[in-house]
């Protein structure tokens, strides 16, 4: 029994693969957003722009959200001090879930330390309180819903993913009396398309199915007041479970469920990565109410990041590179291979000072490694030019396939 | 099927088992620890004095972690903006690691949300990259490696509460070509005890295992520098990993591993919850290298913090309340029925400003339900004595049993 044999292994298949990521090292400068220092490597130190942030709306710099931040620190302090049931349950916690449950239309809500740990914790409780439970789950579902449905030890059917009629396939052929919860998301991140909401509820309805739906890129994002795709759509009453995080649109960090006030106490009372944990720090509580109550009544961010967005791709498609199609904020461009996906990330970076990570497998399926662009209200035509300009250069150099 | 019917089954069962959890609504008082503010209930509004943190040197007001947190939010803003690898790598994560690793004498650390995210996501991560892998595990291990071990899939084998003989039958009795891992915890929170790192370590000699020691409740408060109960017995360099939170004696949020370069590889590139998850909020790492740094060098803190439970621990016993026997800094109060714990914290509440919460089922097992003190350097004398009076009256009202 060789450890040491075994962990080199486990890096050494990474390396062969070309998917061994190296983290790059950044400060974003707040006033200054897409703006950021690199630190040592890639020819740095050096001012770059980051045009990868999960910040879509710049959010984590708006002065309301750092002045709450800001005035918590002072009143209270830096952490909570303990789990929401031990010393960790302040007020702020009260009023961030009355506000998000409020958001999504519904009794309560409950938060988690991200967003992560509120798919993960809900879904293995969940389906570990209902006996038999089967959960239908999109294929292209979160790792930590994945993690959740594995965690439960539960019966999981995978459907096609945003094929409703595969996924009623799925349920029509199981037992009408065994419980049953469809998991999925609205907006996929990594393809930026949008689920059926409707449709999915309808089959929840005929075949008695609960339904949990990630809104993780979605809130803040979508809906007159940032309820997010199922807002807009006008779903959100149909949803028995919608999830979001505090960590992308509104900039800060967290996650939460809101749902009808049973469910909430269920998982509230049951759910060991609820439980067991050190609540989120009252500083970012304050900072993402404040986040959400502004983004309740102003949808300017939301404007300027959709226009950013669609200008970004028209930009990189009259340039014929080889953007992929999507109807929603994330513009991504497919490569296909880890390898010159790296590439072309570490050409930007230490070139043209452009900071947009590739995105390998685990977190999209081998062959369709791409590299994912989130422009915002604070990028600029002329910083798209120049990314246009960088991409068009790389691709040439490196004879990359252009767009048909 | 009637799925609200289940739901209210699973709450009803906590009623009834009087463990149905209701949260204290508070805010503490930075500058004024261990001073809060208790909102409606229990003849709230009002002032209250919390006993019960795990902020357990009150560096969460600490003037070094409040400016360094503010420092943060002005220079970078409000959240990372993303995961690790995927524009949430900020300097401060970097910072932090190697401070942290130089605290335990690794090469490397690995930050995660939470202890909890740091404990699930590292022991089910290891097990499965080590085939065919038997964790060893303390019978009183935390909810967060429970669960890891539990969704690493991997065989399980517990052993009595800091038992080295039994443990060593156990390891004894399986194929020494497996890879082998034992988990445990230097200071047990809810009983205030002590492993026995050495013996621990020695027999992982002998069996070739690798050992995971949670010490959650020890970094910060044992050792000269807070490097915990292994710093403190000169047990660091035996021990594989190491893993501790930001969210207790460091008085902010987030989890951590250190171990050797090789092992942090692993974990980074293979663990979902850590990939897979928004990065710590700057703000709070730079609130935490400010604590860690702060603590690597004075010994007030924790001095004071030994003083107070050993007279706290005096008190108690002097007034024959059943003060349960630690070594450590956590002052267990037995009570044994989870009705009357609730019922002791909630007069404490009501009519003496005096906020300890219950701590019952699953926390701690059935019949040995308590009040855990976690008395601090800002709990002066005074308080002690009139807590201790207000216990005493309790104990004679509700006619319970006093210690031998
Ligand atoms: C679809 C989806 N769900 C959940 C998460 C996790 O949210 P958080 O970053 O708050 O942990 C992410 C990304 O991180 C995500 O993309
Ligand atoms: C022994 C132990 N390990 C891990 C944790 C989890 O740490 P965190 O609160 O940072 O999630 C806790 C308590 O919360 C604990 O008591």
């Amino acid at each position: 029994m060789n450890y040491d044999q075994i962990f080199e292994a486990a890096i050494d298949r990474l390396h062969a693969e070309g998917r061994y990521r190296v983290f790059i090292d950044i400060l974003r400068n707040k006033g200054a957003y897409p703006n950021a220092r690199c630190f040592h490597g890639h020819n740095g130190p050096k001012p770059i722009t980051v045009w990868c942030s999960n910040d879509y709306l710049a959010m984590g710099q708006h002065p309301k959200v750092i002045s709450a931040m800001e005035e918590a620190l002072h009143n209270v302090g830096a952490g909570s001090g303990g789990t929401r049931n031990i010393g960790g349950n302040t007020h702020y916690h009260i009023e961030l879930e009355q506000e998000l449950a409020g958001l999504h239309g519904k009794d309560s809500a409950l938060l988690f330390t991200s967003g992560y740990v509120s798919n993960d914790a809900t879904l293995s409780t969940l389906a570990r309180i209902l006996p038999g439970c089967i959960i239908f789950s999109d294929e292209l579902n979160h790792a930590s819903m994945i993690a959740g449905i594995r965690n439960s030890g539960c019966e999981k059917r995978v459907f096609r993913h945003n094929d409703v009629e595969h996924l009623e396939e799925l349920l029509a052929a199981e037992d009408p009396n065994v419980p049953k919860l469809i998991a999925f998301e609205s907006v996929y991140s990594m393809d930026g398309d949008v689920a059926p909401i409707h449709a999915i509820c309808d089959l929840a309805d005929k075949y008695n199915a609960l339904t949990y739906l990630d809104e993780v890129h979605a809130v803040g994002m979508y809906g007159a007041h940032g309820g997010g795709i199922s807002e807009r759509d006008e779903a959100a009453s149909r949803l028995t479970i919608i999830e979001g995080t505090l960590g992308k649109a509104f900039g800060v960090m967290g996650g939460y469920i809101a749902a009808d006030q049973k469910i909430i106490d269920v998982i509230r009372s049951y759910a060991p990565g609820f439980i067991f944990t050190t609540s989120l720090s009252p500083v970012l509580v304050a900072g993402a109410l404040a986040s959400v109550r502004h983004l309740k009544q102003s949808s300017e961010e939301r404007e300027g990041q959709q226009a950013a967005a669609a200008t970004l791709k028209r930009l990189f498609s009259e340039a014929g590179l080889p953007v992929m199609d999507t109807t929603t904020h994330i513009v991504p461009l497919m490569v296909g291979d880890p390898v010159k996906a790296k590439r072309i990330s570490d050409m930007l970076l230490a070139e043209y000072g452009v900071y947009v990570q590739p995105i390998n497998f685990p977190t999209v399926p081998r062959g369709t490694e791409r590299l994912r662009f989130t422009p915002g209200p604070s990028h600029d035509e002329a910083m798209m030019r120049d990314l246009t300009t960088a991409l068009v250069e790389i691709w040439d150099r490196l004879e990359l396939r252009k767009a048909a």
